[in-house]
């Protein structure tokens, strides 16, 4: 039967974001060391993989200095917990408009656009297994806010991962996204078969009912591997979702901060609540040496 | 957003069935004693409903015995646990024929067809909150088999419960029972909103792939509950799938008998772990005050 | 992408069927003459395949007499027009019963259930290129009739049909009745690829909404050929739904009688129609030499 | 049941879009004249809406000056044929950087972002009954470009366009387009119900399978109109989509330039074939005055 549910799950755990949640959470961690920390305990709860981006450790604000992601690598990298490693290169695709009347000049503060080598270049330097690609431009709730990954964009970073032999894991944030990751590949910039993970319940991206999300499991080659989310409240009813659908899973206080009302999670009791849905719905939850077998990816060393 | 997840979901427990599973657990519970303890059990656990069939008690075969079934409902309506009793109404509609090359004259010691007044006299008798109606024809997975309930038997057996002030389960095996469903509604024979049990994965009725199982859902009327469930191994992941898509859960040793791999599970077992499994997703599961108030459903003694 | 529009389309028309429409239109041929001149008006009009049934030729009644097909058979392989035939296999499976509150006796006069080798005699002594397997039992629109195929009764027909070299073509009129068809498939009973005809619309399998038909093409195997086609109003609509979803059409008198309000269609019509759209919306039609191609299919004179 | 199909269907004919397609065909119209006379030639072979961007007649590039937009209406306003009037409002809502690896500066000759009153202010000055609303951020089949409509942007916008009393229509290129569009009638920006058009097959948008499209017409509110196109060679197949799904079509020389292989179509040739695809499916095709009264459309003349 087609779409059977996976008995062979991977967790991915998505430890911080970049969105400004650490003033919501004591638990959002924002040094390098408290983010590894955070990903190890992770790890130990059963997360195969962990998923980082880095913040300014004194202000917590979201950053993509090279010093923090070089940290977190190396933290990681070092402790006695294996995990498999996946950095964001979702940071410097930021535009931010003036207001609806003036949409220029641009709110020079709030944009962060650069070029698709400095994009890359935490990847080149840490060599993780694994670094994100979100495949394509939209709004999120935000009045004057743009995610902005052009197709030219995409082709130029999607080549450096390639070339860097990191694996991209495409973020399809709606069906267009998943769409264009095919283009991407049919075009030799991605390896095939590809990784991707359907992020679903992100304003304005894919709403995440259960329709939609097939639509978009059913245009996954059957050849890849996915693995899916939703954020916020319905963060651990797509872990049983993704399980059924024949995928894989992610949790974290990326996309989720709450374990139940009112009771703020850490990245492990999200963790532990996944494998828990996971391990009752009667599949197993792999780890890290599994992952990479499965994904054919490499575990490395930083670059010198 | 449409196919919600629902928040507040209660759990049928399916206690024992008509298969011929006796013999292959021993937590399948056979005499009127057995099957009330084993329901009270999982009302304990959780469930808020418990769906019975009657057995032999010495045998364990499928029984519709009218005392065997006032046995199980006493027992059920002395216990200290407050459940909403569910009884089914799927026996004396079996026709199993002579072979492929001698369909006639039919196997007569395994054919039971029997008058809609003979199939609805115990929920007569009984008075349950529930009685199922199993809404179509259909094979198994028996090569001679055929599960029997033709449009005019629904109607006149559909028109019983509803005099009777018996809420009918339709049970929808495909979707084109669901699709009949809805013209008994339609009929007037049966009582809108209507509650319907989504069967999934039952040879050979609809496979419990998440397309087959979202159409489904999608033919749903916004008014009606629902709930599902999956036969066999997917049962933990049908607890799951049914709630995402705004529904409610049905486990039980009806529809499967192993908690893990090598493990026999006990229908207290069952219902805990999709309480697991609800309660980890984020909804909250309900009791039978509270399903008999959603229901509209009247908790009454048996005929005198 | 999947599911991408067939743009290479076979048109079969239904040239007469076995429900009791001859005398609802001066249209549907009686007589093994007027079935097979109606059949090759539709070749004439575009179809690559005609499916047949026979009909008492005075009183119009479904019949399954040998001699009848064999006249259908002889006519059409004689005609100037080539077209593949397609005999129905789907008599001898009914069963009609007494009442509700009386199941049996059976009507018997109405009842006509026979053995797997009676049901295929007509198919081994005609060999047409394909002949129909209802891959199911479920209710009709009839309160007391059921249309009976077994798992065993299938399981002995196809292997039959198998072994004469004739392709049967799987009808399925539920979700269910495609599940089995590829169980038939996986126990080497039917070849892979097979060929399946998606019913939908006809009371009480699948309804015909669009959600219900797309878990229906999901669930074909990639490998495989299909066609649909709606009962009814919806004919000319399904025209367009099969061709969009990546499969072939089904039109003709035994599914709809009718060409617009009040006005009676004859089979090249609904050809015509069906090949109107089609073409219009970009496709192809093929032919019956491109049809036995594709499907490997033996054009053969009947046994001698 | 649900997503029946819409027996009463209007017709959108897009008569020239922003695209750079006027050298590829003599047929797409440039001027004010050539656009109404266009447009009016759809009209008369049955749209009951035209949707009309200008284009500089000289060069034929897209072009927002507000002289072409109200020529375009007084043309069409004056015409002996009646037809509903549906302006774009797409326009002023283009970046393109200046490269992968330089983003910034913009390509200011290609960029063209303005001000929401400046992209409103051709519908209030010619008050068509309809404009459209792209309800959200994406990118193209172009290498650095944007089409860019924020969150802020379109709640500016569609205030406006509702304190005009004209109705917007929501162009919906992705699920996520959709779900904000419900956002926008639930902040009371737009009233309810609401027109939307799916735009399938708009790269990078919403791929045009039949999954993803049922996905978001099960997104579609009950009460909602909507209607749905597919780009390039899908273009009729999606009439006969749209139709089924229970919407309204759209054709049009803006979407596809090619009656068949190798020849070139006119709007009019266009419409016609989507007016038979609607009329042999069965349905038919309704005028602009029975549109006004369904969509509670005024028919008003330009602001003096
Ligand atoms: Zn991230
Ligand atoms: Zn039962
Ligand atoms: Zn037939
Ligand atoms: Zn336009």
């Amino acid at each position: 039967m087609p779409l059977s549910m996976n008995r062979e799950v991977f967790v991915t755990c998505a430890v911080t974001g970049s969105g400004a949640t650490q003033d919501r959470s004591r638990h959002v961690p924002r040094s390098p060391a408290e983010i590894a920390a955070s990903a190890i305990d992770a790890a130990r709860a059963g997360a195969a993989i962990v998923h980082c981006h880095v913040r300014d450790p004194d202000t917590g604000a979201p950053s993509r200095r090279l010093d923090l992601y070089r940290e977190v690598t190396d933290r990681i990298r070092e402790a006695e917990v294996d995990v498999v490693l996946n950095l964001t290169a979702g940071m410097g695709g930021d535009i931010v408009f003036g207001s609806p009347e003036a949409p220029f000049p641009l709110n020079a503060d709030a944009t962060d656009m650069i070029g698709a080598a400095e994009r890359v270049e935490h990847v080149k330097q840490c060599l993780p297994e694994i670094c994100t690609l979100d495949c394509g431009t939209m709004n999120f709730a935000e009045a004057d806010y743009v995610m902005t990954n052009t197709p030219g964009m995409l082709q130029v970073m999607g080549r450096m991962m390639t070339a860097l032999g990191v694996r991209p894991e495409i973020e399809a944030f709606d069906t267009g996204h998943l769409w264009y990751a095919k283009q991407l590949v049919a075009d030799g910039v991605l390896d095939a078969p590809a990784l991707v993970q359907l992020c679903m319940g992100v304003p304005w991206g894919a709403p995440d009912d259960l329709n939609t999300f097939m639509a978009m499991v059913n245009n996954v080659p059957d050849d890849w591997t996915f693995s899916a989310f939703s954020l916020g409240r319905n963060q651990m009813a797509y872990v049983a979702a993704a399980v059924l659908a024949g995928g894989n899973v992610r949790v974290g206080l990326e996309d989720n901060l709450w374990l139940d009302r009112g009771v703020l999670a850490s990245n492990a009791q999200l963790v532990e609540r996944a494998v828990t849905i996971v391990e009752t719905m009667g599949a197993r939850v792999i780890g890290p040496a599994e992952v990479r077998a499965k994904l054919g990816l490499q575990k490395r060393a930083p670059a010198a």
